[in-house]
């Protein structure tokens, strides 16, 4: 079972946070997967945090997590903070591996994608 | 002529603030215009301001600027920030005109995207 964890920033505003969400519906059905197969986690103004979100999956038999950092930049977010929160969770769970892909702005469609909403 | 300007919430690391710039001259190339076409502006821990690179575009004769918030999600940033600084500018300038796009986190091809890279 791949399991995935959409990393956002969180925001202050409700609705930001729930455009998140709605982002990981959309990509749990382009993936065929189950809704609980792509989780969502909040660096900041929302939870659930990494270390929740990622202590949940791995509780209900998840072996590996992919954690997709849904940032544009490689700011400190991307550079220092999530890899920070996701060694706190290693030393929880020795048995179990954790992934951390680019972050979603290095995508080599990015460009495309800016280009077509302009 | 038609004039970009991306804008990014700007980030302490020099790394992913130049990032923002390469993808301004894929995002240029991608539409055939020339390099300056494409401008960037950030919110906060770099410049130029978005009112320092919007003067700089109506400066050289531009008459409209299309904005184009390079945010994932609509949080405050995005429905206030933003809008603030541009109505700031639009000030200054009454006989040109400012077009604010939906963020980019928006795009409906953005769950693809997300999806390709996992």
């Amino acid at each position: 079972m791949k399991q995935l964890l959409i990393v956002a920033h969180g925001s202050r505003r409700v609705a930001a946070n729930k455009e998140v969400l709605t982002m990981a519906s959309k990509v749990a059905a382009n993936l065929q997967l189950a809704a609980e197969d792509v989780a969502v986690a909040f660096l900041e103004f929302s939870e659930p945090s990494i270390g929740v979100a990622i202590d949940a999956c791995f509780s209900r038999g998840v072996k590996e997590v992919v954690v997709v950092p849904y940032f544009l930049s490689a700011g400190s977010h991307v550079i220092n903070d999530i890899p920070h929160e996701i060694d706190k969770v290693r030393h929880r769970w020795p048995d179990k591996n954790i992934t951390i892909l680019p972050h979603v702005g290095a995508s080599g469609t990015m460009a495309k994608l800016l280009a077509q909403t302009c």
